[in-house]
């Protein structure tokens, strides 16, 4: 059908216990840019929306919601949502940047296959998952 | 500092229990087109990357991991991962769609006051949130 051809994947929505915490580690570490930020009062909740400042990725909301106490993931091997990649121009650069800011390296970059990307993942302030790829020049 | 500057929020990538489902699901139901698809021999699993046709949107990865047998969220009060956004065309033949099809459909349309989107969320075949976003003709 016609009409499902012009749906469009749009945004990816995750939560955060601290909005001005995960602005600073999206924009500062990973260099997104804040769209807009806005209060949703029916929902006691804030919401920001990020984007690479080119407007060439996807964006990215992030939610609080002031009475969310508990954050919680399933064990890594019962999970359903997985992670957020993030196409990064230099590997070693950004590690050491991520190192330096005490950011939890889940795994060092490693090589997929011979040829293959180098990729590494690390964990947001709140425990999302962050893949790294990166760019081939 | 520049090296940040040329980050990109490139993907989302979610678990499945069943490839062939969940790739319907996206592709006929929301309009997706597989970009690849592969078996990742050493983990074991097998993946695929969907895109919207003309390249707007973002890239789904949907991974699909042998040995999982548990695909576990928590609580919705509790959740850190959120939703899946994607901009449909006509709200009401989505939905009637979703619905002939028996797909969950957890909050059905409703305006983000006066003047706002319509959206409603459902949920993919094992459970991932999606939210459906009336674009603004």
């Amino acid at each position: 059908m016609s009409l499902r051809r012009e749906n469009v994947f749009v945004h990816t929505s995750i939560r955060t216990s601290d909005l001005d915490k995960s602005i600073d580690f999206y924009t500062r570490l990973l260099g997104l840019k804040i769209l807009s930020r806005r209060k949703i009062l029916q929902n006691n909740a804030e919401i920001a929306f990020l984007r690479d400042p080119e407007g060439k990725g996807a964006t990215l909301e992030l939610t609080f919601y002031q009475e969310q106490k508990r954050f919680v993931q399933a064990d890594y091997e019962d999970r359903l949502f997985d992670h957020l990649g993030f196409e990064v121009r230099d590997m070693e650069t950004t590690i050491a940047a991520m190192r330096n800011e005490r950011v939890t390296i889940t795994d060092e970059p490693y090589s997929l296959g011979q040829g293959g990307s180098v990729i590494a993942f690390i964990e947001d302030p709140d425990g999302t998952l962050v893949e790294l790829i990166e760019r081939k020049q």
